[in-house]
Parts: structure tokens; sequence; C-alpha cells
């Protein structure tokens, strides 16, 4: 009577040896468990690091990350009758954290592991644990604060055909090879360092997994994937397209809550948990719908505040050495983040805590307008109900204690 | 008893003989009115472009619209008390169109003359004229879709001190002058033609004006300006901070209704209306709310639909052409843009009405993941009520006459 | 190109002296105008009692308000080719306070003239005159709130056959008749006083309208008429049975602003103003929409606070001295009221504000509980948001000077 | 670290055999658990007829429910530290169907066991059971419909203390006193048949509590219990006035979704299920907040449809027979209820269908306006959302075939 559960999963065990989990994008990755048109079924999923975050009050978990051991993905699951061009409609009916685990953590990333949207300013790591209280979080590592979960999987996806997967290998590959100066990161190219194709994988399989099977760190417009839209929330319905026989769904990286961008990339509320779902076939779908990327319903029942309670900042393609940028969005963006930070600073928080506050609860960040030449516009909408103290615009703050979130020591 | 009028308008007059108008940012045009604090005051404003624009079914005025005769602006008004380094509080008490003029119209630009954001794929000149009836609007070129206003000021802002209009001129500058073989207008420059500074300048102050006012095209973290946040409707207060004595505000090019981006440029639904505002003075507000640009609060009455009505669409920084940018957020919405065209064109929509309806209609642009290297995500979110009939995801289209939005003859 | 105005009143004239106004329902009344259908048109209405109340701080006007001048309506009007058995499609595309009056008023009558909802305990007349300030009100009889209209006609109404009248007079003549000993008044039967045909009616049709005509006082069920329903709001369409050719269709009784219930009787935000509508017929509507009584569809753009923001209040079918009924929601709704005023009492408002704000404020009353015997559950939530002060229930409450509203010098 | 789970219900042993339940307001039942202030707890608690409902496909099981046998609620729980005077603040963090029963029912009683707010219209058992899925739920009694769940306990009080019990039962004998020939029961008073003291209750104290405590089915206004407030949901804030020391608060009869009215008596979605609460005291908050009956602060995530998406009905204090009664806001909702189902009928629903749906859906049922002699006004607004087809007002409805729910047999 209760939906199937299909995958378990064990907080006590490497991610490696648990069944139906795996982390690389791959058509060939066998499937976990398969799931009839119409069946709901219950997914339970890992957080996205496998468990190597720890609810404490020291960030040295954070720092050092091992990040090639993230992303064991629930899946994939076979969709029976699902086929190459037909749409994969993912009712999502519920998401919930494990019963015995009622807390997730916000992180912000060293700068020389990981990093994140701010780390030019922001370099050093630092942790915020949540602690959950039904459908609310709050956090003693950013107190005052206090809001509803915007409950969502981060990823969401099918599987890759060969020829999808070769074109996202030639397109990436390609970026890299033309920055070969750049001081960031430009992409995760394939990368054997704990690649798993599941346990159901011979070693064979594996190794061609492992050499050719695509990260899982960004979305794709082919399949969705690493998408973390914080919307994709209870009662979401996603159309994704199909490419492989049974579509090979995988699943993963439940967020208790996100700001829109997730800034700190490790930025969501983080959390092991689990996710209902059913599975409805669109027959000949991408053709019939014209679809080249992902699309979504949200659900209905989203937290709901005032629009006049959302406290707007704004930002634009001058950075902060006062260069201009021409029609740069992320410029704006990155400007328009930093705005709120000043802002929320006057009460008493430490920057860090802010950063993590605008990655993890559900700010609005909005597109304004990109064609005034050369200036994007942005702008964040910050719910001001989430405070427990008045925020709102009327003079000079009143500074509070606010603690501080966690730090590493060294 | 009924609000002070401040600015009347003259619809069959050309602008610039017209008082308190101006179309530069510059810190010495002459006052046009004083406000009190407190005081409700009336502005009409005339449309953008200053009625070049008209209620036919021929976009020939569009492709040939001078773009230097524009943002005609009420003001600047002298808030009394204002002093650089307050902030002035602008609450937005309401925006109506004249009561003469219950029409207004979105365009595209012509690749060369104007552009937009969609301009490689969609090069040629289009309009749609859109009819007011109360709060709604519909629009004869795109049939099909009625959806209520979201009325708000695409252009309101105080003016630049000295310093602020010589930073901005170096700026915007330096971008045009590092990238000289450019095939776009990097940024509008200080251009004599047609400069206004109202008809209080005499021929000196004129000439300066025209040499050194800012532009008005882009908004500025400075001041604001031409920001087009479609959410500043009825109810909103705007915090601006005042940068000369006085804090010289000006307001202008009034929307009916927009979509997040105004991706075609002339974008919105542009009208001639008045907008009824209080001021309130926040004194040394810069420094006490740590303001270095306008942030706002919306209004309390926006259109309202239910979340899961909104059909939301996902783009990533991956190009036409199947390139791979790095994080690029303004590839990731034209993405998204092009996501949308290609599912309602499925209805029988041409994709210049599309375009349009994009610019227009109240979608919403967000930026969804902004770390997930080397893809940005950003989603459009479109309120399937404003459709007459059943866009929902469901299958194969039927495909429905909806005529065509006006086009240049030649 | 504007709406044609189809009523324009004159405040300074006597309502009975106008064109296009009358204040019976009655069949043969004459038409004031032809409106076609899908044509838009705006029409002007008188304040509810044809301006009887003024902008002082007495409350003398109300005391002695004669309520046998009253409902001045705008029309009736002619929809072409409405027939009897047709269902009448009124879209309200905008509702306005006139240009060059821009308040309106809320009232509690004397116990002895007119009373409320609430008389036994408030038997005194009392008077809040409101400001508009574009979408918002405020006044000086109740500071410290301030909210955004939700504004609306009193009454709209087709009207009725002499089949339907002849009905009214028989079942509203038989409660008065079975209730002699009353000490309220039961009904308003056809009452000469003042009654007024419109200023097309000879001397002969006069006379009959005011011997048979109905009293505009309640609403009912077979037309519609003074509903005071206050979402009925910009955008909604209400659909009304057609009882005779033409439909004759009156307007008028104009708010600002209601709460549910409109419990002070002179309770909404009452005001002269403008209404633009257009209709549309349903032909055979009555049986195929199976319709005993109006329906509606609320406008999209409504006032907007979180759930989370309205402190809601319950009551029950226990009456004011203790005493038991059965499944009384009318006590229970009385006793939701008391509860109301007891809490914001603490805050230093008097009584009478209170009652006058629960009158107009955007209230929303509900029926949470109908059946469980003996009890009515009533609840009534106030949105906290428009008060300018925090009113949240955290204990003992700071009082403020608050003012009072306007009272009858004697 | 999760919370302590203070009540686990057995789906398979007799309520009266089970710890931690009671069915009667009596001061004197035995704390069943202790709650610290501040503590998250979980609830476990009975559907309200404590098992007597089957998932099956006949009614013969609400046709002959003992109403003796109801609501076994969960408690009373100790507050430490709450005294008389006191107000409990009880946060609902949660509300969840349990694992292991994903579905509840709505029931309409025969006119002759239970009845309810339309048994004249309607004496035959009925029922419809609803499946869970996630925050969602169908029917398959009630095809073409599905809606998320306004999740909620109906029950959730404190116990009264001597005095208040006994005026409980002064007023309420009073009634029953006073209408000697009523063809309803007019009130439940104390009655000793399946009374249930919980099992740490003593013979004699069991006896007491027969004899004098009060029955659960209406709320009162001086400590909540039977409410059936549908908006109680998750993230609500209860302020419920403590009359006994440690408070003895009692929860109960948890219901998946609820209309306005829970016309049908056992009208809402029942379902056995879990509450998750936490517990604050606002010490001498009944003088404080000047408090007589609960109120309360709704969650900010309620299911979410656009205002114009409400298909809204009136209803007029004019009965069934044509009979005018005298603002009988009782009569008024019932007119509307009937309205609601002769529309949807025209779609294929039968009558007890609609009942069903009535009772159980989010519909919003508003006081109108009560004060226009002699009709009350009531609305009632279906969200058209939760239908699978098109049910919006154009014309004669396509009937289709929608099954039918169950009834009794005989
Ligand atoms: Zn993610
Ligand atoms: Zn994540
Ligand atoms: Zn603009
Ligand atoms: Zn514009
Ligand atoms: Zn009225
Ligand atoms: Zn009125
Ligand atoms: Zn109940
Ligand atoms: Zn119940």
């Amino acid at each position: 009577m209760a939906p199937r559960t299909i995958v378990k999963v064990d907080l006590n065990k490497p991610a490696w040896e648990q069944p139906n989990l795996h982390n690389r994008w791959h058509p060939d990755i066998p499937f976990a468990e398969s799931i009839d048109e119409g069946e709901t079924v219950k997914i339970e999923c890992l957080d996205w690091t496998g468990g190597q975050i720890k609810n404490d009050d020291s960030a040295e978990d954070i720092k050092n990350v091992d990040l090639t051991r993230i992303h064991y993905l629930s899946g994939p699951f076979e969709i029976k009758g699902a086929e190459p061009g037909d749409v994969l409609v993912v009712e999502i009916q519920d998401v919930q954290p494990l019963e015995n685990q009622p807390w997730g953590y916000s992180g912000i990333f060293a700068k020389e592991n990981g990093g994140g949207f701010l780390d030019e300013h922001y370099p050093k790591a630092a942790k915020a644990v949540f602690d959950f209280e039904g459908i609310f979080c709050s956090s003693r590592h950013i107190p005052g604060v206090r809001f509803p979960g915007l409950i969502h999987p981060g990823i969401i996806g099918t599987a890759p055909s060969k020829e999808i997967l070769a074109e996202w290998n030639r397109r990436e590959g390609a970026l890299v090879a033309e920055n070969p100066h750049s001081t960031h990161v430009m992409a995760q190219l394939p990368n054997a360092s704990y690649a798993f194709a599941g346990i159901l994988a011979d070693e064979k399989l594996s190794a061609t997994v492992a050499s050719e099977g695509a990260r899982t760190i960004p979305g794709r417009p082919e399949n969705g994937g690493n998408c973390d839209i914080k919307n994709l929330s209870r009662g979401s319905k996603v159309f994704l397209p199909v490419h492989v026989p049974g579509a090979k769904l995988s699943i993963g990286d439940l967020h208790f809550s996100q700001g829109d961008g997730e800034i700190s990339f490790c930025g969501a509320i983080e959390m092991a948990g689990s996710i209902t779902i059913k599975c409805k076939i669109l027959k000949n779908g991408i053709s019939d719908l014209a679809m080249k990327s992902p699309m979504y319903l949200p659900g209905p029942v989203e937290p709901h505040f005032s629009p006049s309670r959302y406290l707007t900042f704004e930002g634009f393609s001058v950075d902060e050495s006062g260069k201009q940028h021409y029609l740069c969005t992320t410029t704006a963006y990155r400007q328009t983040c930093l705005r709120v930070i000043e802002y929320f600073r006057r009460f008493g928080y430490n920057d860090y805590q802010l950063y993590l506050l605008l990655s993890c609860a559900p700010i609005q960040g909005h597109v304004a307008g990109i064609v005034d030449i050369p200036n994007s516009c942005t702008t964040i909408g910050v719910p001001m109900d989430i405070f427990e103290f008045d925020v709102s615009p009327n003079g000079k703050a009143k500074i509070i204690d606010l603690g501080s979130c966690a730090f590493a020591n060294s």
C-alpha cells in the first residue's frame, strides 16, 4: 500500500559499496531498478558528498572535502516502455529528509578547493549546519533566521546517448583546450578518480565509464542533471528527453532549501533524504513538444510571502574594480550578491554567514534587464519574513550579537 | 484635494518643445518642479520614443525609429531638503495610461537600427500594438493572449554628481575603446544629437549637457535609471541614493507590462501615461543603509498566478553553435528564450510574435544555478493562464490561425 | 479611442435630478443607455448615500443620514441582444475613485438609525474618512494602518422580471408579517419615500415603481444586487441571470475596500467613482450553467499577503451572555468580530475605530466548521502587514496614542 | 536527533486498549506524557473513528458507524511550566499520514446516524476513499479531481478547568432542554457509552469522566478543540488558553484536506497520521493578549492558486422553499453549497460525489455580507485547477463518465 522503496541508503557505509548508486553520466551504466509507468516509488539518496560533512562546529571537512567523491546518484532507473525520442514526465510527489537525520548543511568551499561564486572576496572555507523542524529550518551558525524549506532535488536527469556523451566531451574539452592559462578550472572533464559505475558494473565497464563518463557537476541542456533549480519542489513535474531505452533516470543531491544561483556552490542546504516520484511517458515527446532542454511545471505549494516583503537589491555589469563589462549578466549577479551582503552585515552578521544565507535561503534572483547596453541588471529579492528581527530599510541598523558560522581551524 | 499634477505632456507637440522634460543625466539640468517631502504628486510622461510609434499595422516606424530622440524624461524634480548622502524613498502610488490613449506597443528593432537580445536570429523590425481594457491588455497582433499589466516606470533615477558622471564617461568610454572592432555598439557615449537639457537650459548649458551628459540607455549602479524592472509597479518603494542637492529625480519610459529581461529592447508594452508618487528622505541614508545601488520593495498587488501554472523552460551556457561558454549567464538566458519560442511556435505563432510576447508578458526569468561549471542555468516561467487556449505540455499541438505581428513593408 | 463614458455624475447636484440614476429594482424602469456586446464602457457612480457624508471630523452626518435617499444606482443599461434565460457576463476591467475626489468614508450608523452588526455593543454613530494615495488608503481617524484597496462595486445586478419582483415582495413581506414584535427592522419593504425611477420615468411609472419597486438594501439570489463582495474587484467577471429583455444592468455603491461581512453596514470605504466594464452574453446561460444565483471569477491582481501574516481569530455559536445557539453562524461571526476588537484595543485604539477597521480593511472571514453541533466556528484573518507597528501576539501590548474616529457631537 | 515520538498508535488494536489516548474533555484525565517547552515531539494519532472505516467500495461502514466510539485523541500532554492564565503556543511543524497507510476517506453520514449539513437533501450514507501520492490526493470514487492536501489536525485543544467544564454542561444542557421537540440532535451531552479517560485512569476516575466529561464533537470558545479549521496546517502557530496546570494538550482528528465548513460532518479527508509540534508558553498570556478564544497564525506554505481561478458561488438567506430568513448565515451557506452542486453535476458527477468533494477539497467559504437585511450573503470559491478537465463557465457542459462514490448496499 505504501509506495515501493526502490533505493535504501546506508549512512554508515561508503557510497561506493552500496547498491543502486553511481556518479557518472554514461549510457552503459546498468539499471539499478525498474519502474512501471504510473507507479509511485520512493527513492533514498545520500547527500551530495556521500557523507563527508559532519554536524559539528568546524569547517575542516568543507575545507578538505574530496570533490572526486561526490554526487552518488540513486539510479539509473529503467522506466518501462521509454524509448529514445520520448519525453519522460517525472512527478515529484514529495521530498523529505531521512527521518533519523533531521539536519543538513550549507558550505563555502575554500578558493583552492572548489571555490564558489564570490571566492575572490571570500576565499576561506565556512559551514552552517541547519536543523530541520518539520517544514522549517534554522541554524545555530546563522541565528536570527528561520524559514520553510522549498525542498527539491538538485539533480534529476536521464542518461545521454553515446552521441550526446561524445558531444559533451567534445565541447567541454574544447573550452578547456582554448583556455590553457585560466586561473579557474574551466570544466570538469572525465576523471577516473572515484568514478563509480554502480556495483553491478564489471571491471571493463567500470573502466569505460571512468574514462568516458561525463562528470555530474554541470547541468546540461540535453538531459538536465545538476540544474539546482530551487522551485523543482514537491508537486513539480519535470519533462526530460529520453535518449536511451528505458530512459535511465538518476536522482540525487537533495536540498532542503536553496537560493537562486546556489552561489556558494555547496550552497543549498544539502541533505540525505528521500524523494517520491511517479513517471509518465509522452511517446515521441521530444518532437511533439519541440524539446531541446528539459522543462518543468513547479508544484502548487511553495512558501508564500507577500511581494511587498521582498527587499530587492540591484546589480549591474560594472565590476568591483569599476570596469564596465558588456551585458555581462554573471557580473551583474555577482554585484547584486555583494549589495545584499553589504546591507545585512549592518545587523551584525559576518560576511561568510551572509554568503551562506544567500546561497540557501529562498531568495529570488531575476534577470531584470538584459538589453540596455552595456549594463545587464539583475535583482535579488530577500524575503524579510525569514528574519526574526526587523530588517526593513529604515535607517541605521542596531547591531545584534549574531554569532558566527563555522570556519576551519587553520 | 486631488494630487497636484506637476507635469502635463502634449501628445501633439514635439517633446523638445515641451516644459519639464529632458533626455540626459547631468547634474546641471535645471529643476523642472519642486516637491515637498510627503506630498503626493502626479507626473505625466511621454512614451519612450516621444511619440514616434503609431497605432497601425506596419513596423515601418519601428524600423526607422530615431534612437537619438528618445527617453524624454519628466523632471528633474527638486525634493526639498534632499542632500548628497541621503537616500530618497519614492513610493509609486499608481501608474496609469493616459485616459485618451488607452494603447501601447512593443517592438523589435531591426538589427541594423537598435537590435535586441535575439537579433542574430530575428533581424527584422516588428511591432505589436496592445489595447488596454482596464487592468488588462491584448493585441490584435498576437491573438490568443490577454493579461493584466504589471504597470511600472522603466526609468526612475536621481542625477549623478559631476564626479559620478565623469566616472560613467570614463568606464563606458574605456569599454568602447577596448573593443574597436566590435560588430555591436558596445556603449552609447555622450552624443549631441537631439540632446535635450530642458527648455529652461540656456544655450551654454545645453551645449555642456550635450557634450557631457550621460545617455539614458543603460541603468547604472549609482543612480538606477533605465533599469526596466518589471516588478517596480503600483505600491513599490524605490530607494535611490542622492548625489546632488534636491536629488533631481527623473522619471519616464512607462510600461504597461514587461517580461524579465525586456529582451527585444523596445520590449515592454511602451506607453505614455502618468505616475503618482510620494517622496520621503532618509537623511544620511547612503551610509546608514550601506547603499551602493538602488534597492526597492515591490508593491503588494501584483498579478497572481499559481506557481503550478508557470510552464518553465531551462537554458544553459552552450550557445546555438554548440560552443561551450564558461558560466555565461547571458548565453544561458538567450538559450532559454529560444526554448520558449520553439515551444510556442507549435501552436501557430510566428517567431516574431513570440519574441514580442516574451518581451512584454509577465514572464519570470530566474538565475537558477550560477556555479556548476561550466554551465549557468537560467529559467523562464511563462504563466499559462495568459493564453486563451490550453498550452500545457501534453503532446502534439493543434495549430491555430494566430495571425501575425506587424512587419515593415520593405 | 478611450472607452465611451455612458454615465457622468455631478457631485454638486441632488441625485434625483441627475440622468441615468435610479434607486429601486423594477422591470419597468426605462433604459438609461445601451451597450453593445463586447464594448468597453465607463460608468460613473455616486457614493451610496448620494453625497450625504462629508470629509470632516464629525459623525453628525452619519447619525442623521437619510436612509431613504440611498443607492442611486447608475443604469439600468440595455445590453443589446440579452434576453430572459441568458446569462450576462460582466467583466470589471477597472474601478477608480473620481479623480477630483480622492477620499471615501466608512461609517457606523447609530443603533436607532440604521444600526449594524455590532449595534448592541456599539450604538453610537462614528465615522472615519480615508484618503486615497494611488492604490493605498489611510485615515486620520484610524492612524497606524495603511492598506491597498481591493476596489469593487458593492452593487451590481440585473432587473427582476415582474414574477421575480412579486416573489421578493411576497417572501420579504411574510418575514415582516411573521415578526410583528421584532425590535429590529426585519426587511425593507417597498417604500415611496425618495423612490426614484430615473428622470425618464413619467409620473405614473414613478408611482408604480415607488409602490412596487424592491429596495436595494439586500442582495438577492435571483439578481445579485447589493452583495457587497469584497473580491469582486478589478479583473473579475460576474455571471448574472437575465430576466428581462436587454438585461437592465445597474451598478453602484462603489467601495475602495471592504472586509468580509461589511459588518458596520456603512462598512466599506464608500466612495464616488467610476467603473469600466465589458459585457458578453451567454445565450440560454441560465439553463446551460444551471444557474440560480450569480457567480463570479475574481480578478488576478488582489493584494497579496503571506498566509503566515494573517492573525486569525475564532468565534463560536455561544453568545455574549453565555447562551448556546444551534449552529448559528451569524452568532459565531459576531463573536469572532468581538475577539478581534478585544485584541487590538490593547494597542490604544478605541472600539469604534476597530469596528470601522474590521468593516473596511481586507479581512478574511471564513466559515471554518458548520457541522460540529452545536457550534459553528468562523474565523477572521487580519493581515498584520496593514499595520505600521508590530501587532504580532508576543505578550503585553505597548499602548500608543492612536487618536480617535469621528463621533457625533450629541 | 530525530524528534522524540511520544505517542505511537497501533492500527490493529482497539483504541480503548492503547496508551496515551482518550476521548473526553475533562481536567482530571491523567497526563499521557510530558513535553518540555521548546522540545520538538512527534505524536501519532488514530483517524477520528478509531479505524472503523475501511478502504473499500461500500459505505456500509459509514452507514453503521458507531458515533460513540470516536475522537480518540492523543494526550493529554503536560507542557512543563504551563499554568492557568498562560497561553500555550503550539507550532505545528508538520503533519503526515502514517507511512504504511497512505490513504484516507471522506464520508457522508446517513441522516438517521450522524447526518450532515445537507442531510435534508442527501439522506444516504456515502463514501470516497482517497489515495495519497506525496502532497497530492485523488479518489477512485471521485475521478477527475486531484489536489494537494492542506493537511491539518481537526482537533487541538487544552483541558477545561472544572468551572469551564461545568459551564459547558450548563449551556449545552440548556439548549437541549429548551428544544425538547427538535428533530435534530441539538447537542451531545455527556454520555458514558465508550467514554475513555485513558488507560491510566482508575475505575472511579473513569466513571467521573464518563458522567461529566465534555464530548469532543463541538469546538468551543474556551479551549478550541474540534474547530476543523482547514488552514491550521504545516507551519501554523496556535495560541491556546491554559486552564489547568500543565495545560493538558490533546490532539487528533487529522485531516489530509478539508473544505471550509467541513459540510458533510465526516467531511474532511480523515486519516491516521502523525503531527510534529513544538510548544512555547506565554506567561500570563490570557490577560496580556486579552484572549477569550484561541487564535492562530497560518503557515506560509499553503497550496496556491490564482484568485482568478476560483469559480465563486453565492448564497443568501432564502431557503429551499423560498422562505426568507433574517440574516441567517447558516441558511446562506447551505444555499451556496447547493449552487456548487447544481453547477458541477452538469459534468456528470452525482450529487453525493459533489457533496463529498465540497467537504474535503480546499474550497474557500467566505462570509461576504452580513448586514444587508434580511439577507446574509456567503460565497464559496472552488479552485478550478483541482479538476483535470475544463470546468470554466462557458456554456453547456460536456457530460463525462465520472463513476460514482461508494454507497451502502441497503
Ligand atoms: Zn547541485
Ligand atoms: Zn547540492
Ligand atoms: Zn527602458
Ligand atoms: Zn521602455
Ligand atoms: Zn453595499
Ligand atoms: Zn457600500
Ligand atoms: Zn473534526
Ligand atoms: Zn475530522
